[in-house]
């Protein structure tokens, strides 16, 4: 049994270096390339797809689109769901990481972007970036959104979507495919590997990659695999982990 | 109760003045331009849907997503159907429209394309094109999947899954956007004002226009109405009745 997860590719404010969260910022340009790239190595690995879920966050459906366009697949059915949105980082949403390291110190950035369960500052409830006041989450109003999240949160509403929902549809052998972000790709990684909590916080999602998931009747991990050129992907990574450190402003 | 129905843009063969029917071509750059100043048009008219349905056509489906780009509505559920497809024209696909004009005479080009039962020539069993080879239909094998279709067979699709799917949505209160083809459209045009079969004939659905029709609690046909520029609506509906006419290859 198999399963293929994908991070989207570059958004405007991956590249400008912002915390993003919820916030619904589009692919860049080459973004947008590296969507088309993940379906060409999907296509020239022969792997094929019944059904598709992303967030509710155009970079992510972007990228779904730009990959199923190369797989001439865009007539599958595809689910979308907040559950499967990125982790929401509150207040830090739209600071520059760089910048936010420079006032808080660089730990404390380490902390709240790889510390299992400390929260950021949580948006205030007037703000209008308050999802309640949001129109994608008009219909979700009675569920418990967030207005800032730990990674723990993000885990605690990833899983049960998958659990729930996605992980059904394998057990009918349906061959699914998951565009999602940095943090509820991890979310996933964690559950279908048992990570510790210490572990997987060092763990780097690279943008654009195919991760294939391979798993056994009993839905225990078996394998995985990235998708590509083993250099590039290695240095997707080190971007990753590079992303909250002072230097990269310079 | 208002329900909304878009035929998609122009699309590549459209251009050429082929017979498409289940060919999946994609939308000319016009194409695109018309589906974006769909999107426009229903934001001026602060319309906005919950849910949308398109065939599983990529000129469909990618004149949906420049709609949903511009209503800035990209999360909403998308469900695909090749119960929305275009007329299945058997044969017919790939010719010119004109020359098959010439060859058989305008009349016969008309009654195929006009008539309310006759079917044109099907495809070969054998035929590459036949959707029982085609991934897109891979899970429809047990269904009557067309080697061609009248109108009539069209309607026979069409008119059974609104009722039993989409109707179901509305009487629920949700606001649905159809985005679909010239012939699927009118099947549903048909259906919804009760028209006689030669009057449905006449019917000429332009691209890319929403055409907004409204039902009381019975869902009876209360009015329509097209959104936009009126004299360009109807340069637009003459160029369809004009397709099938020899002297458009000149």
């Amino acid at each position: 049994m198999k399963l293929v997860l994908i991070r989207h590719g570059e958004s405007e404010w991956n590249r400008k270096n912002l915390f993003t969260g919820w916030t619904d910022v589009d692919l860049t340009k080459n973004g947008m390339e590296e969507s088309k790239l993940a379906g060409l190595l999907l296509k020239e690995g022969e792997y094929d797809f019944d059904i598709c879920y992303t967030s509710y966050l155009k970079r992510a459906i972007h990228t779904l689109n730009g990959i199923l366009e190369q797989l001439d697949r865009e007539w599958l059915p595809v689910f979308k769901s907040w559950k499967l949105n990125e982790r929401h980082y509150g207040m830090l949403q739209g600071l520059n990481k760089a910048e936010t390291a420079l006032k808080y110190g660089e730990e404390q950035v380490k902390t709240w972007r790889r510390s299992f369960d400390v929260r950021p500052p949580a948006l205030n409830v007037e703000d209008e970036r308050n999802p309640r006041f949001q129109e994608q989450y008009r219909n979700e109003r009675n569920e418990r959104i967030p207005l800032c999240e730990s990674l723990k949160d993000t885990i605690d509403r990833v899983v049960p979507y998958f659990d729930q929902v996605i992980k059904k549809d394998m057990e009918k052998g349906e061959r699914v495919l998951i565009v999602a972000h940095g943090n509820s790709i991890r979310a996933l990684v964690k559950h279908f590997e048992n990570l510790s909590e210490k572990d997987i916080i060092e763990v780097n999602i690279p943008t654009g990659v195919p991760l294939v998931y391979e798993f056994d009747d009993a839905f225990y991990f078996v394998q995985k695999e990235y998708l590509g050129d083993l250099e590039l992907i290695k240095l997707k990574m080190q971007k990753v982990a590079n992303q909250g450190k002072v230097t990269e402003t310079k």
